[in-house]
């Protein structure tokens, strides 16, 4: 990995706290209601229907709290003691629609809220809060056929370990002898394997884009995508070669011979969000005889001559919320298209480098694929 | 559900906190190791060859930090604040090998600690800390073929939702029309359908046991035995009838028509621990023609009175741990068995009402199922 990928990965891992509010003369509208994303019965973190976010914290003998959540550039939201023992406060503005992570410093140390569940990001569990978003409905559990999310253990010799995978398989998998295209989709910096499913609802998008018969039927298999077990998630001494070993010699092989898999080039994609973009970048060019499909969510671009004197790839995709650089995603297909591929680009409104972005970009990309 | 059941499921609760440690006189081996539940990369909590357990929290500006596990009736282990803004602490005595969950109260709030993963007990997530068992073996991650936990997504008419459950196939399920056997499998009071995979292991015990071709294969289910989820965990209005049903009437018959189960009474079997052994007890004696084998792990007991004029079980399995009432066990056993039923007792050596316990009862169990 060069110096490039690093940066631009810490770099992307910046802008996630400096896009999360933006200050607002509005009034602030007594709406709250408890985050969909609390752990069952608390009442707080809540929400209002503008976006503000508000925290109560129990703590009766500290002497301060705050949210890494709130204003970018001035170190989140600082909680005031009330006389009851409870600490709480609202974000200075309106928060992007989607998921969030934080945590709280008390004291002086950094500890997860209480009343929120938690989610991997920033290589720990961190606190979730949910900012309803005009379109959640394309995530929403609902009545429907649900396909499952299965929890996989590969023998994997280059690491010496049993890693783990998490495989989605559409509703009515199994129960015939139907074969199904695979998507291979990667988390970012900081996370795991959990991610798509917990903070992404993969499951949940893909069960209601098939429910509407908006997409074809494909299993997905996300899995962690460094293999610096020791010094977790450290970017220092990462190289695409390991991940790259594991996935394509070791993970596809397995599912190839485990799941009801079309095991062919054009039946297999890669996609990933931000450093899971840089990977399926690295690991599409690098193999390009195993994959059909590439998306890059937040992850990159690809240019004309990378690709040139290569397998052709039935599908290129390129995302970004609208609050990073739109104009690199759009500039870049544009050229890919001038030079023959076929090339989408997506860019998720008011969004920035969170997974908001991420769940709309796996609802337009997942229309587009195994055609 | 009458007024004992709610009594004893409390006494239940409190006898955890009672049986974690008792005051030694031996000296404290510095041979301290985190525990294997903390998160990638964190040093503490640590436990020693004797089994006591040692904390170290950040929180430079805090007063007070007490951990809720140690010496039983004293309130847990205070931890002491350092020149560098640690708090540091050992428990007073070696605990009982295997899982516990605690949780930290900093200066009157109550959180996690940041280094160590968290586990759903206590109706919330909850830190989690492993003290190595002599016997750990039998529920490591091992090199060998490994089933899969599957999440899945029922719809349940009678509480107008969409509940989750996981299922563990064994290895090989799904590679030909071969059909299995299937064990439903309940959680404790404050638990849900997590605790058996994630703080029981019940997949890798599974996997090893079969590995070694001391069990048959079956599939196991595990889902949430509880249908209040707006006061969730409450047990004030609890009914056996209203999770009976979701049991009996909607994931029984979905289990049945999605996965290769072999759908007969002979092959299908229930069990629980704590509150989950006394929802089996009710269950099984509402419904006998649904269950073939019984078994109740820290749940309570049968006695032959209960059993006459019903169709009879193949197996009844009843265990608990040795610090908690194991006559009553052995008494209830030996009862059945006069009385013709084919039935065994299993005692854990030197643990209580927690997971080493029934980690250890499974493992015992599964040989004897569906033979």
């Amino acid at each position: 990995m060069n110096l490039k990928f690093k940066t631009t990965a810490l770099a992307m891992t910046l802008i996630c706290g400096i896009c999360h509010a933006q200050m607002q003369s509005e009034n602030i509208r007594e709406d709250f209601k408890p985050s969909t994303l609390n752990q069952a019965g608390q009442e707080f973190p809540q929400v209002n229907s503008q976006g503000y976010a508000r925290f109560r914290i129990k703590a009766p003998q500290s002497d301060s709290i705050k949210v890494s959540l709130g204003l970018g550039g001035q170190g989140g939201t600082k909680l005031t003691k009330g006389t009851d023992g409870f600490f709480t406060g609202t974000t200075s503005g309106p928060m992007d629609e989607g998921f969030h992570y934080y945590h709280l410093t008390i004291d002086g140390g950094v500890f997860n809220d209480p009343g929120a569940l938690n989610y991997f990001g920033s290589t720990r569990w961190e606190s979730g809060i949910e900012i309803p978003a005009k379109d959640q409905d394309f995530y929403a559990l609902k009545d429907v056929p649900h396909g499952y999310v299965q929890q996989i253990l590969f023998s994997s010799k280059s690491t010496k370990s049993s890693r783990r995978a998490y495989v989605y398989t559409p509703p009515g998998y199994g129960k015939g002898n139907k074969r199904y295209p695979v998507l291979y989709l990667q988390h970012g910096w900081g996370e795991d394997e959990t991610a798509w499913s917990n903070q992404g609802h993969a499951n949940l998008i893909m069960d209601n884009l098939i429910a509407e018969g908006k997409t074809k039927q494909f299993i997905i298999v996300m899995t962690y995508g460094m293999t610096n077990e020791i010094k977790w998630g450290g970017m220092k001494d990462f190289k695409i070669e390991n991940f790259q070993t594991v996935l394509t010699e070791e993970l596809i092989p397995y599912i190839d011979s485990n799941f009801l898999t079309v095991a062919d080039r054009n039946s297999r994609a890669m996609a990933g969000l931000s450093m899971g973009g840089m990977e399926t970048h690295s690991i599409t060019l690098n193999k390009p005889e195993l994959f059909g499909s590439y998306a890059l969510l937040s992850g990159g671009t690809f240019n004309p001559s990378e690709l040139k004197d290569k397998p052709k790839p039935a599908l290129i995709f390129i995302s970004c919320g609208g609050k990073e650089r739109p104009e690199n995603v759009k500039n870049a297909v544009k050229a890919l298209k001038e030079a023959g591929y076929n090339a989408f680009s997506y860019v998720s409104e008011n969004t920035g480098h969170e997974f908001q972005t991420w769940r709309r970009s796996l609802r337009e990309l997942a229309p587009l694929l195994f055609k």
